[in-house]
């Protein structure tokens, strides 16, 4: 409904140990899945399409997926189904319309290795081609997700041991993936060696625990211990932890974007507090393109994403920090405008402005991005009805003019307004009183990576880390991929 | 879940004009009970347990009722069967144990005055007597509600109008009632004398609207007009709108709650806007128990209902206002904790400090209130965890000390840590380093009434404005009612 | 959607002897509902469309209705939730569009004497008028079901005893009425002095237990005592059971179609076997409208209500039984003709013809009713198309012309094909080669009533037992009462 | 919960012509599913665990599937998603406690050969080796289903043409498989030599449609054409019709129990009336297993499937044929018994007997199979208990001694009362006064083929038509195969 990039997944494992002589709990009577459920829920912002979990007891794996909320979909007799000591977990986004319960994660299936798990974040960009490949050489499809070509190449590995089966499988794909996999007795986490997306690994009570971010970790008591690196394989079994670098290793290009909108201001993703992250974006915003402080001007966030950047450019610029529009909660993914309602609620579902704080005041609106530019233009809007004599939009990073194709659904080049418009053009369709976006290094210095080598910002210039094929420009690729709508349960 | 205070209601209602010559639709054409909807969605917060809408086509009427949240429960085709043109709606919370699709409203009955409907956020405290008099007298009550009450009255009214009976019924009734009625054809809204709980009257597009808050005419596009006066009986119909008072007039006693928490900070109640009071409170509270400013404090909200005052905190002190507590906002009515789960999770469902903020911080934490005072020991604790130096807990309002007999859903007085602590004991509870809580005068002040002649302190005094028989110090009587629990479908 | 008139209603009632010297359990432990589950089993063809169930374990009372099956509504934790040693439940017809979880029954109420549930098997054809003037007497009604005037009744009662409040409620009421009712404590059975409608009485390890059919008695491996008497009021509860015969007695005049064709085989109703009944019917009318007996003839029941009179049919004609016509049993209530299908399925969602048997034969069919007519004519038709040379129609009741006031929902006379038609234009109708009805001596002696002095046969006669008030010719007020739909939740 | 064999699948498929000069729909407008649903409905009997259809409108793949039966799964929402001119569905039995959405069928997959989807009646002994075999070589297996292997056979084939890839996946499998192929835009029917299950074809207003049984084309109004040959391979597209006979022949070996029990009286199956069949063994049963014909012999039913031949008993033994037994039909799928009845409810919660019929009465029962023999005890005892003097039981068929591998659900050889108990150690487990079973010429000549060379009789004889490999005598590889229960979704 709003215009905003998605992110397209988060993952969660846990493997708990078992039958030491200290007395641990046998894998029966354990329930790692509990604590996978609490893992998603924490990561709930990363996905809301769907949700998943598979766990392992030594002997077998078992699964529950489903459309829908974490904590709609996992009621407690089906937590109760997923028995054993080791599980993975996915929550999921996906555009309208390509909505399949085939396509949620994690994947499960019965191979030569057994029965094997997969649950990822991020993305391939050369699938389609490997997908065709494989197609050809016979092997079936259930989903239109790439993922499953991981799959396939693992099962088609002549390797004997399933790790290096894994790492064949991924060796020579310039993506993006942090992933878990599941056996019935083992949890393996991989990080694609340019650390595109994130992929934390903790300690709870003697179990490991991975996760996206590490709300989840705080969620459930964990420590944060580190990143799993870019590039590494980590293994969880019987015998303990085991870790490995067997890709070449590549620079790094971290998403930038996790810390301008994807991640909860309360991680630490990619090492670093994605608070202090955004704070500094608001600080620098208020540098590169400010506004004349006076009494009747007010500092207002886009909720829920805009706050701490919008806290930051008011504690820079001196002005007044108000929470000048509600935001309601409780919208959850079932809000359907009445089909004859003859005035389109918009913005005004989700978004409510002060008018007693608004009335009469010089108004800078904090948000992270725009994509299309339509729900922006929706907010000015509105908060000029409510009053507001000047409206000044500003954004937390530089113009999002290029597609993604590391994990993030974002529409096609065309539809960015800022592809083929100027920062002038932009602010006259929104119809505000001025638009100013944090410059690239600004934004790289509020992530600490002000030597600009540790993070991608394709979606800012253009210049993709890897090759694309036919991607690049156009994007056609992708979207024939994604029209293959079969199957949907 | 959570230790608040729980409004039980909001209501809303709409009547739209039909078969003008000006060329309006024809009843059968019009479905009020769409804009209804989108009413009730916005006055969600007043109650998440059950929802209803009842709706008349000038021949009939038709009722939908159900339990779970206002976009679940109403589907396309439950508001497709909700005909015609006018309606009422409600939501309601309730205490847990006592969740019966029997005690949602609107009430829809049959009597001599034919179909009637009635929904009511309030509470009548001399209900039960009068309920024993009217089982005596061979009424059938289906719900353990007192709004029933109101109905048998209406119905054994003598009176040959339907309004003189509503009036009759309601005369000596000294509690807290804004009430929607609804017929096939008419629309009657009517609020106490005292004015307890806020009715607010609106236009839109030539239909005549109600809602506990301005918020549910902000999302519908309707303008707000002007409060339901106190005692006041308005009545809308073909024949237009007309009003009377016909109750013998009493001092006004607004719930001051309602500013302090339960009302949204952008609805304007009692005539004043929410926010405003509440960056009030916030100020005042800031002059009377006042932080020392250092470079290493900061105000930080318990989100979301602690913001406002947060913010009027920080200005008026100076100190750094943070947003160092997230929420999660997925959390929704369903979520379940694991039941073999050995770490309780407690707050931590709900809220997550951002550590980088709080970190060596002196942390001022502002809230609307503590009830039991277990939560903000468990907030207190998490946020010192997180690696705050010190915590300070700061109150927007005076402590809670007397339950309310006027539709808030309170504890016992012993259950509330105010009625029998010292603020020094609250906060040796607590484990804060400090707490301040706002004075009354302060509160009076910052909802602009400073004369303390409009509204109802007596959870704050127990000075009740109304006879209360039994109820007062033990609401023995109160808890006895609640204790019939017949019939959950 | 098939052509049949439908009883109304079936109920059942279980007391659990509790607290006695010989160890009983208490009645915490005792699920009288679980029981009453398996008897409204039992009695699910005597109504489909919703069923429920109340309970009362000695201080409270516990209920669960739903629309459709009891085995879908009746999940495990709803039985659960209905505690005690005393249960009563019900299963109801009605009419489509008249659909709502307000009608069903048992009604549960709060009065003067506490705690009451009711469900009732009859009609009482003059509660339209009482109805009218309790509702000037300020009665509310939240259904349009007429039973709720007894319990108004009741509740009005100034007696101070509730079994006599419930006599004088039923007093003065000429009409059907198999009532059960529960108090936390107390279970009561009344009919009506006429003997309308069935209530069967039994025994099962102590409990005492009522069913409108003994074949709810077969499946809870209840022991059948006798049947309630016509006026009777038998009351059970921790003194034993009590028995009253507090009605002035009147002609007793059971509903002759609960043997034609509502009761199932199984059961002994009216204290005879109704399948001997039907048997006895259908070689009657072999006798009184008999077909040529030749090798090329052959009695095919129309399943599943035709198949003991056709076998009697065949026992005395002489001519071979052949089972003709299958039926689909997984049709359930929930079968939606796909919309577009351009070919009406009709009949055969239901039944299919066995051609093999068909093709080439005379074929008399055997039915139990013609109502409306439209399904045996279409069934005339499939059965010709499957190849027979001859179709005889032959009817094991006379023609149904006249509707009940007595629990039995029938359509308007208009509507009824016999009211206002001969056999032979019956016939022509039905494109039969002949057709056939037993006649009303004939039903009789089947029935075992031969003198015709203890049955009701006001559907083939119009010879209503009771005074009718403006019923008789039109059933204009009856139409007029259903036709008020308020309240479909 | 009876203790019966099991059909374990039935199929449906249509192709509706389009495009055609003659003013054809387009496929867009077109609904094929429409009709698959009304096919499946009347399929039901074939399978009631799970159902599913998977649509083709030329250029893409519809598929929904779900556990339970075909009316309540496919509400109109999800037929009007399946669009297209082609479609297959499929109704699916599963032994209790393997039920997983995952094995529902149709299973629709993309492939080199593009979109694929496939439904099957029979089973594939040798699968489990060749799952094995493709394991090792790289596939992935989302079931436990063996009709997996098919696809992945198809999918590694290296035929240019799809049709010949299908053929040389199936070319060496001497198993039984009525298999129907979707794409986009055809449907390929294949049956395998030995004709182990039926398929038959019929045409309906220009459409070719394909069932197991005949009574699905009765309810759709389709024209039954002839079966699809042994060893034939139809395919249906733009082009029309093509038939092909691409494997080497092999003996026919129809599945006898499909006349005995599995098929619908109704239908044609293998080209002969099924209802005919039954009758001729009840008749040729009556000749070797005679009763004493006295004047209270009564021959009864098990309903429903004992129906046929009890009226062939009847008929031949000059015994009359009561309907003894009566079949409570709502017990639907969910029927759960209460965990605390301690009355086990046994056959009674589908079986009730008509004790005016039975008491006094030498009963002969008559049923089609016994598989463990404990429902046939509980139903001599009952039928006893209502007072049948004596209970004599007859089998129309020889007595069940050997498991099927060839697509129907049986127990071990151990759990067969029959393959380790003579007919009179039989009886005597009974308690019933006599036993008879047909014998295998009098089955071979009931069901028209004296000369025993069209029909498998394996469950009788152990002779099985097809090599086992390990399978024959314990059944041990099958029973393995079962257990890998991974992913229930």
């Amino acid at each position: 409904m709003f215009d905003k990039l998605r992110e397209e997944c988060g993952v969660f494992g846990i493997y708990q140990s078992i039958g030491q002589p200290s007395g641990q709990p046998n894998p029966a009577e354990i329930q790692a899945a509990e604590t996978a459920y609490l893992g998603l829920y924490a990561l709930q912002h990363r996905g809301q399409e769907s949700a998943g979990i598979v766990s392992g007891d030594g002997g077998q794996m078992y699964s529950e997926r489903g459309m829908g909320h974490v904590n709609d979909l996992f009621t407690p007799p089906k937590i109760a189904r997923l028995k054993g000591h080791v599980a993975i977990g996915h929550v999921r986004y996906s555009t309208a319309g390509k909505v399949s319960i085939n396509e949620a994660q994690p994947f499960a299936i019965k191979c030569g290795f057994g029965q094997l798990a997969l649950c990822h974040n991020g993305n391939l960009p050369d699938a389609s081609e490997a997908r065709r490949q494989l197609e050809y050489d016979g092997a079936i499809f259930q989903s239109t997700s790439d993922t499953e070509v991981v799959l396939h190449r693992i099962a088609r590995s002549r390797r004997r041991d399933l790790i290096e089966a894994i790492v064949e499988a991924l060796m020579f794909d310039d993506g993006a993936f942090s992933m878990l996999f599941a056996t019935p007795d083992r949890l393996i986490a991989v990080r694609d060696p340019r650390g595109f997306r994130p992929l934390c690994m903790g300690e709870l009570e003697g179990a490991t625990v991975f996760a996206s971010e590490t709300c989840a970790f705080d969620l459930i008591g964990a420590t944060y211990l580190r990143d799993v690196a870019p590039g590494e394989v980590v293994v969880v079994d019987s015998h303990g932890i085991t870790s490995n670098f067997p890709f070449p290793p590549k620079p790094h290009t971290h998403c930038i974007f996790e810390h301008v909108y994807f991640s909860r201001p309360d991680s630490i993703v990619f090492g670093r507090s994605v608070n202090k992250s955004r704070h500094l974006m608001g600080k620098a915003l208020a540098r590169e393109a400010p506004i004349e402080k006076t009494d009747d001007a007010i500092v207002v966030p886009v909720p829920d994403s805009g706050v701490a950047a919008a806290i930051g450019f008011a504690s820079e610029s001196g002005l007044k920090f108000r929470f000048g529009m509600m935001r309601n909660h409780y919208i959850g993914r079932t809000f359907i405008e009445p089909q004859s309602n003859t005035r389109h609620l918009g913005v005004r579902i989700k978004l409510n402005p002060v008018r007693d704080l608004i009335e009469g005041k010089r108004v800078v609106l904090i948000d992270d991005s725009i994509v299309r530019g339509t729900t922006s233009k929706k907010i000015v809007k509105m908060v000029r009805e409510a009053g507001a004599k000047e409206v000044h939009m500003r954004i937390s990073c530089p113009p999002t003019s290029w597609p993604c194709y590391y994990g993030v659904d974002t529409p096609t080049r065309n539809e960015l307004i800022a592809s083929h418009n100027s920062v002038e053009q932009i602010r006259e369709f929104l119809e505000a009183d001025s638009l100013g976006y944090l410059s690239l290094q600004g934004l790289y210095d509020a992530v600490g990576d002000g030597e600009q080598k540790r993070f991608c910002s394709a979606c800012y210039t253009g210049n993709y880390p890897t090759q694309l094929g036919n991607f690049g420009e156009t994007s056609h690729e992708r979207e024939e991929l994604t029209a293959v709508p079969l199957a949907t349960d």
